[in-house]
This record gives structure tokens, sequence and C-alpha cells, in this order.
């Protein structure tokens, strides 16, 4: 089975789902299909807002998030800014490489922004992170600005939207959609066979109706 | 120790998170103060869109919440229709009365739309409902029109807004906010005095500031 795994630097959420997902997955022999999305994309798109456009919803979300790295005990520190342009990232990580080397330039681009508190808006920074993670830093800033990668990023974004992906992190096998870093617990139990979140009363629940709506602003 | 208890009849997360926060805040001694609020006022407040407005998303919460129903063994079935317009049924809530009586009229009004499929926008359902609660339903639908109680929602919402309250349910204790259905456990935990949300870290997170913005729609 493969679960593919939406993600945006941006997202503390995704970072700490990235740190946990390969090893759900590796439980149940399951492969997992990292895909690189612009959030700023799905929010568009969706007409939402992010939690850290909310200030009151940032503030709940950060107390959130550091509790969660603290049971896992993994580190989570102040980003160098947030929000910042994510999409030099993103698109390094779109470049063609064997999956393992994707998967160490994920971990190490994941924990340069909430870990080490790097700027990975910077050329020089993502040159430096991919060298370390065995890529060549060089031809990766190279190959991350030409025009297929730009426009594969903005095509996985679109087709995560089709698909109903509406945040990050998501956790997409078959047509199951999981969202957050506590729905891991939910794609654990559905990998193992036993899938918490059927339902056999979905349908009744499709055929509701609103009978007002709120105005727009 | 006094929970504010924020919630909208809209929200099945509301419905479930109210059939437990009673038991929750009984067994550590501490009160639960329900406040009604106007969701859309919320939303409205801070720019930003319920789940009902982004059908992804619906779904998503709609599994999450089906799954939480039947995990808690409790009956959750379609609203007559959704969304709906609440204020009837909240300003009803905000009558004057016991709060024995308000706590019954709240379990019975969640239950009207989360179990039986009743349209709680009808006054005529309301005063059956106040009935059946134990409250003079005739009397309950002339207060609840009444300037004051329309006037003293808008309040509630308003300062709900300044609180830092984002959506609903939400449960406040000292300045510590606890957000939806599934931060009840996190609750459970702070008024045990182990505040696992709690966080040194918090001060230097918020000096981070942004190096980019999404354009706006």
């Amino acid at each position: 089975m493969v679960v593919r795994f939406y993600f945006d630097y941006i997202s503390h959420n995704a970072y700490l789902a990235w740190t946990q997902v390969l090893r759900v997955c590796d439980r149940h022999g399951a492969t997992v299909a990292p895909v690189p999305v612009l959030f700023a994309g799905l929010l568009n798109a969706h007409g939402q807002r992010g939690p850290a456009e909310i200030p009151a919803k940032s503030l709940w979300m950060l107390r959130d998030c550091l509790r969660k790295a603290k049971h896992l005990g993994i580190p989570l520190n102040p980003p160098a800014s947030h929000p910042f342009n994510p999409l030099l990232a993103l698109r390094a990580t779109c470049v063609e490489m064997p999956d393992q080397s994707r998967q160490a330039l994920i971990s190490a681009l994941f924990e340069a922004v909430w870990v080490n508190g790097k700027q990975v808006s910077d050329p020089a920074v993502v040159a430096e992170i991919g060298d370390a993670a065995g890529i060549d830093g060089a031809l990766l800033l190279q190959q991350a600005c030409t025009d297929s990668v730009k426009l594969g990023l903005r095509r996985q974004t679109d087709e995560a939207i089709a698909a109903g992906v509406f945040g990050v992190p998501s956790m997409l096998v078959n047509d199951r959609l999981f969202w957050g870093y506590d729905d891991l617990v939910h794609l654990d139990a559905y990998l193992a066979g036993k899938d918490d979140s059927a339902s056999s009363d979905i349908e009744r629940w499709l055929n509701v109706t609103p009978s007002a709506s709120r105005d727009s602003a």
C-alpha cells in the first residue's frame, strides 16, 4: 500500500508528522510517497486562512505542537521567521533523485526550519543542506529553478486540491484522507485493517442541506 | 475553579464535548459555566471559514465526529439541515434560569439537533423542548426575543472573541484556552494540576516575525 504524505515546510505539524510517518507505515509494510505542496495554494483554493494568520489560533497551535514535541522527545525550536517563503525548499524537494536521498533531504530541510532556525528561502542555506544530505547542493539549486520542477510543484498542489486535501500534513491512502499529526493514530489503525473511521452512515449525512448561511465578509 | 464552556448548537464537536465536560470538571471539583456564542460571529471576527463551508474539510470532520461518537457510545444523527440558524436556540439558552435548568435545556437542544433531527430555528420546536426540559416553553420563547437577551448573546460573543476564542467548543480556565473535543484530555490534565501544555518556551516563539505573506484573495 502507498501512503501519499502531503506537506509543506511551513507547518510545524507537518514536521512532527514527518518524524513519525515512516515508522507508522513501515510497521504495516506500507510505503510513504512524500508529496511537497504549497500550503498557501491549498488555503487559496479553499478560501481559508492558515493558523498563522489568526493570532489566537496560532497561539493555541503553538502550545499544542510544543506539547506534542515534548511528548515525542523531539526538538522543536522557533523558526528564523514565520510565515516564510517555502517555494525554494519545496522545489528542491521535487528534483529527481533516489527515494532515500529525498527522504534525507526532507528531514534535513524540516530540521533546518524547526530545529536549527535556518532560513530555507535562502539559496545558500538550501545548497548547504543539500550537500550535508549527500546531494550536490549547487546542482540541486540549479534543477530546483527549472520550469519543469516549478510546474511539477504547481501540478502536485492542484492534484492535492482535487483529491480533497485542505491542509498539511495530510495522508492519503486509497481514497481515505487523514489530516494532521493527530490522525497518525487513525492511519495506523487503517493500515492494520482496523478502519476506525469507516461509517455506513456517511451517505445519510451527505444528503443534509443548508437552511441558513452566514453572510460572507 | 470555573471552566467557561463556549459553544454553539451548530457544532457537532460542541455536542460531543458537552456530553463529557461536566463529568471531566466534576472529577476535579471544578464548575462549568456554559457560554452560548454565535460561531458565525467568531468566524467573521477572525476572517475564517467554518468547516461546513469547506466541503473537503466537512467530510473529514464528519468521519472524525462519527468515530468519536461511536467510541463514546453516544448517538449522533444527521441534523434536519446544516448549517441552520442557531440564534433562537442560543438566545433561549441565555434566558435567566437556575443552573440546573440551563444544563437540562442545553442537553435537550443539542439532542434535538444532533440526535433527533429537529429544526431548532422553529419557535414551536424550541417551546416544546423547553416544556420537556421542565421550563415553561411559551415564556422561554417570549424572553428569548427580548432586547436584553439578544444583546447579551452578542456581548458574550464579543467577550469570547476578546478572550481569544476562535472556535467552538472552547474551554477557558484562568487564561488557558482549550479548543475542540480533543482538548478535553488536556483540560482534564490541567484541572488535575498536571499542565501538559505549559511551556517555558512560549516567549521565545512570540518574537518570531514573518518574512513572507500570502496574497490575500
